[in-house]
């Protein structure tokens, strides 16, 4: 090893698991030991990490993890993110110094990884976001399609609502109904015209503000004959009031509920709507179809080729210190952020 | 027509569509008149209701009638329900005086209707109750048979909780499940320790007290490999809490939700448990079953006689002033009665 090799790495500790909403003792920045490399490890040194809501899950306080779909990230550990690092050293005979590689990592500067826990190489496109690989082509893409095909099996005759539909799991989905499935009507939920005006460039026949205060009539004035597919990735109030404008029969694939990650209870006063109308909740989380990452793979790449689907305007890169690093992540909780956050760590 | 055939009934009437709970000034008593007959009809008098809680639905002021799967009962409306009438007059073909028929009724002492309206023969059966055709021979055994063999598919390996496990179509389903399919394990949940007994007695494994202080620590213990299937009949708290304890990839029939029939919001501290575990909620309604009425007849009937589902203190009988019907309707609501609540005309 050469003496620019690293011997340590800051990290960012879960110092407390949040109960609620994270506070400012829920992380902890330290300074670890970096072990030595054993064959078919590489150290690797992060460039970027992808934000996820379900992180908050990961990590509650509150979960028993016989519960949790996961192994949680207990008290102690590094946070568990997703990220692309390029190759610093290597002893694996699959990975070079120099390539860049995606996997699920943790928040640290600098990483030693077996080859095993590398996902793929995260190469630079041309023509494409150098963070493709934590958005589209990776696990958000992924859940849209798997979203879109499987869980709700999209058809043309159907018209489909769509909340978090400026994230960046909704961003997609609303483009694979709209432009590959070809949907009757598509609508998107977002916070703000901005976004709205953005989800519509993408597609969608219409897009409803959830902050406005005619958020409900608003909603059903875009529904008049109701959505017969019901993605959701918001849960909470836009929920409640969606359940008002799914079809007798309908399907909601539940694939987030960011408003209640952080501990608050859903109140639901339409839930009697479930029964008089026969809806179906399903929970959805993408590691039931881990069987499917090739065809996905395939279909995702096919359609971006074909410009079906973008991914302009679709990624929030946010320049970001190390020890910022759950600031960036903490602004997907407050609804500023469109399509996919990156923390780009500078 | 003979002088002793009435000319007018005593009808309970919708005053005020509720909005929340039940009021003094909801229901109001009239004096209708009765028409004369026509060719096809016949005159009742009523002898007993069933009291539902969809009853409840079916008259609430804050809905919009598109989302409720029957015509609302409007302001000014005899209260519809299911009942027990004495044929006093005929003018139809199918039916002599003297018959008792059942059928979906109103509130009124005396009643014309079309033989169209009348479901079937509500005879009376030796060794069984009068009221059994508003009961397990009535909508709420049918839809404790749809529910167990269609909409939750039971099968011997479940492990089913049920809700409401001490009420009309609870106690039903408790027994299909445990003496019919011989499903693995069944617990119930009702109020009170001498309901659960009861539930205890028809057959299930166990039955989990939700007026309890340690319910949820209760629950989860009478269900530490958790349950596959989960009948709702309640919603509310039990809901809530009963999402911690149905297993990864669980069905949940909702046939019922008592609590929030009222209006009190539905507040779920447990929701991300559906996305977490995949969890399928379904609403049910058992007018999508109608189609298999004969099946379902005829299996309750078997079931019946050889022994497998039992009706012994599966009905709580309060003679009723006519006046005083709405009062019992609402006992269903204080969740002081047992089995099937029969109003019975005095």
């Amino acid at each position: 090893m050469t003496p620019s090799v690293p011997k340590t790495t800051r990290t960012i500790v879960l110092a407390n698991p949040p109960i609620g909403e994270v506070q400012a003792d829920t992380f902890k920045l330290e300074e670890w030991p970096l072990a030595e490399l054993k064959d078919g490890e590489v150290l690797l040194k992060m460039l970027a990490f992808g934000n996820e809501p379900a992180q908050r899950c990961w990590m509650d306080g509150n979960t028993d993890p016989r519960r949790l779909y996961v192994e949680p990230v207990k008290q102690g550990d590094a946070v568990r993110a997703f990220g692309i690092g390029e190759i610093l050293v290597s002893k694996s005979d699959k990975w070079e110094v120099g390539q860049r590689v995606t996997g699920v990592f943790v928040w640290q500067e600098y990483l030693v990884v077996n080859e095993g826990g590398i996902n793929g190489e995260a190469a630079v496109i041309p023509g494409m976001s150098e963070w493709i690989w934590l958005g589209i082509f990776g696990l958000n893409g992924l859940t849209a399609w798997a979203g879109a095909t499987k869980e709700c099996n999209l058809k043309p005759e159907h018209t489909v609502l769509v909340s978090g539909a400026a994230g960046a799991v909704g961003s997609v989905f609303v483009q694979i109904a709209k432009k590959v499935i070809g949907c009757k009507k598509v609508v998107g939920v977002a916070g703000g015209r901005e976004k709205c005006d953005w989800v519509k460039s993408l597609g969608a026949d219409d897009c409803v503000d959830y902050k406005s205060k005619s958020f409900k009539k608003d909603l059903q004035a875009a529904l008049p004959d109701y959505a017969d597919v019901f993605f959701d990735l918001a849960g909470g109030k836009v929920l409640d009031v969606a359940l008002t404008v799914v079809a007798r029969h309908g399907f909601i694939s539940q694939c987030g509920a960011l408003d209640i990650y952080n501990g608050k209870p859903l109140e639901l006063t339409n839930y009697r709507e479930v029964i008089y109308n026969r809806l179906t909740i399903k929970g959805f989380i993408i590691i039931d179809h881990m069987g499917s990452i090739a065809e996905a793979t395939g279909d995702l790449g096919k359609w971006v080729q074909e410009g079906k689907i973008s991914f302009t305007g679709g990624e929030t890169v946010v320049d970001t210190k190390f020890e910022d690093v759950p600031k960036t992540w903490q602004m997907l909780f407050s609804g500023a952020t469109r399509g996919k956050l990156i923390t780009k760590l500078v």
